[in-house]
């Protein structure tokens, strides 16, 4: 379940407290005040955790090298959750990052059943001219199909030796019916988190890599064996930053691609968002009557969530709009409208931006 | 521990025949009739048994067109136990076949902590020349390095979704230490096993792995997984035929290049092979009366088994040696004499066929 929001909120909600103790994330409290130009998902606290991101600011500062490291899994439709990591990747190119971008079309093929040829097409048309349309330079990234990448697997095998079935059981839990596919994806994982740092990749130096909560055991896991391949490749060990994960409009789960009707896509027409923020799940009360008397409660409402996510940059006007949520003064069919307004003129003037990309991305890859 | 050999003899040893039963591997005295212009492997039963070597004999009798696949691990010196699979590559090649052939890099890089430079260097030196100098034409095969190939890695993220822990823990006894990449393996060895059955290598067909019983764990898993992929992919279950392993000249376990002193490798100088010779251990009583008297057993004698195996094509002459030592007409010191002039006159051919291969494959390779 995705933790519930409120921007300038006190409270992280005690899953992620517990998450993070558990698992020793510091709290990106700590660090805020030193970003530099920070984003609106550092202000707005979605990006709440880290392991070593000291280092990566460190970087930043001084105008060493640095990267940062995702990949996509080219499966589905990509929407407005998806959105959250492309506006880091930006943040950090826009930063001096040097971006590794990896398809993950084989995890795809394998897990999906899709055909290494459907992968690609939905890589491109759903996640990559995405990316480039939203404002991430793919010319200037390091972006590779896992299928493709003979260093990414020879490394995979390399650092494999040191990662064993327990260690995976114990992370994954995998057991009996765990297929070999499956068992060897964290190594490859692994692989693509590190082999930045390989020589002929621009050698050790440190890394970030923009994750949820749910991510975190393959970072564990690459931390570990980077420190255990120390003496053969200088790994610095990678940094990570963790983010809220985005509701589905119903307010129920994270947003995702297999339920069609709660996310907004990123080729959603001004039409289609229309329907779907119809629909959505806020934190209003049953009565508008109610809700004068009572007030609103935006860190339950998925359409507060969709303005600070993504639609609403200035942070003025979005605590405005949650002060007069909770004082009353404004009921949920104003902010929908408000909100409906300002998707539909993101979705068309992305849909704009999707024909030049689709320019960048065919010469790219041809 | 191999097999005692003893051409024209009646018993399979017990091991091999257990094995056999256990295992289900047919004899190959059902089929040695039938192998056309017949090689002094199948002639002395150094092939021994098979699964389906029947649509393989068929394939051949028709013209039709069939795979033979091999893989080499380039970790050490090649010796004569591994001159025995191209002697087979070699008859396949004059039958028809279309000769696959993996250099197993990856698998050599990381269990036997070598560069993939290493591993190269080691493939085309030691094995590749080698091949090429024993008469086997590599421009006419299907070479290719583990560490390189798209086709068989993505096959094999696809086969493995078809391959569970618990299969690999019963057939190759995977525990809590096995390694990520050890795990792996297997998965791979399938995929270079069925990836000549892909439509873009030449669609499905009869395809034979010569190999050690050692090797059936990975026949059995492959052709397991050929029919589980059967309605993808329309493989042909492929077959396997096994041959004795060659022992080490001290008599005591298989010859391994781990034991350089008890190994002929095939880059050996005529003066190597004189010392190696020397101390090699024999079928002969412990005088030359008592040989005179009693005779020897040749079953037990590896200067013997190196003539069955690769010095001595002519059958007459070979069973002359045998019947003579049988009856202690000759003690061991002639026998090593006989076998020493073949064996350098051997290497000293082979040095000079290696110069003229170094050309091809560097050609074969840039």
């Amino acid at each position: 379940m995705p933790m519930r929001i409120d921007p300038w909120g006190e409270a992280i909600s005690r899953d992620y407290a517990r998450l993070m103790e558990e698992f020793g994330i510091s709290s990106f409290d700590d660090l805020a005040d030193q970003v530099p130009d920070p984003s609106h998902l550092v202000r707005r606290k979605i990006i709440f955790g880290h392991r070593d991101f000291g280092r990566v600011l460190k970087a930043i500062e001084k105008g060493n090298s640095f990267v940062t490291m995702t990949g996509l899994m080219p499966s589905g439709r990509m929407h407005l959750g998806h959105k959250l990591v492309v506006d880091q990747l930006i943040w950090y190119q826009k930063h001096g990052a040097d971006i590794f971008l990896c398809v993950a079309d084989l995890e795809a093929h394998t897990t999906r059943k899709l055909t290494l040829e459907q992968t690609r097409k939905i890589a491109i048309e759903e996640y990559l001219v995405n990316f480039q349309a939203l404002g991430l330079d793919l010319r200037k990234c390091n972006l590779y199909f896992q299928s493709q990448s003979d260093a990414v697997r020879n490394l995979a095998f390399t650092l494999g030796t040191k990662i064993n079935y327990s260690m995976l059981k114990a992370i994954y839990g995998f057991g009996g019916t765990t297929s070999a596919s499956h068992m060897f994806y964290p190594t490859i994982d692994i692989s693509d988190i590190l082999h930045p740092q390989l020589k002929e990749f621009g050698g050790p130096r440190p890394s970030v890599i923009p994750v949820g909560v749910d991510q975190d055991p393959h970072l564990r896991l690459a931390r570990d064996i980077a420190a255990r391949f120390k003496d053969d490749y200088k790994f610095v060990a990678p940094s990570s930053t963790y983010h809220r994960l985005m509701w589905g409009l119903d307010g129920g789960d994270k947003m995702s691609s297999s339920k069609p009707e709660t996310a907004i896509f990123l080729t959603d027409t001004p039409k289609d968002a229309e329907l779907k923020i119809k629909d959505a799940f806020t934190g209003g009360q049953p009565t508008a009557s109610e809700q004068r008397e009572l007030g609103g409660d935006p860190s339950r409402c998925v359409i507060y969530e969709m303005c600070v996510y993504h639609l609403m940059m200035d942070d003025t006007e979005l605590l405005q709009m949650r002060e007069e949520c909770k004082a009353g003064k404004i009921i949920c069919g104003e902010c929908k409208k408000k909100a409906l307004d300002l998707l539909k003129k993101f979705l068309s003037d992305h849909a704009k931006k999707r024909k030049e990309a689709v320019k960048v991305v065919e010469k790219l890859l041809k």
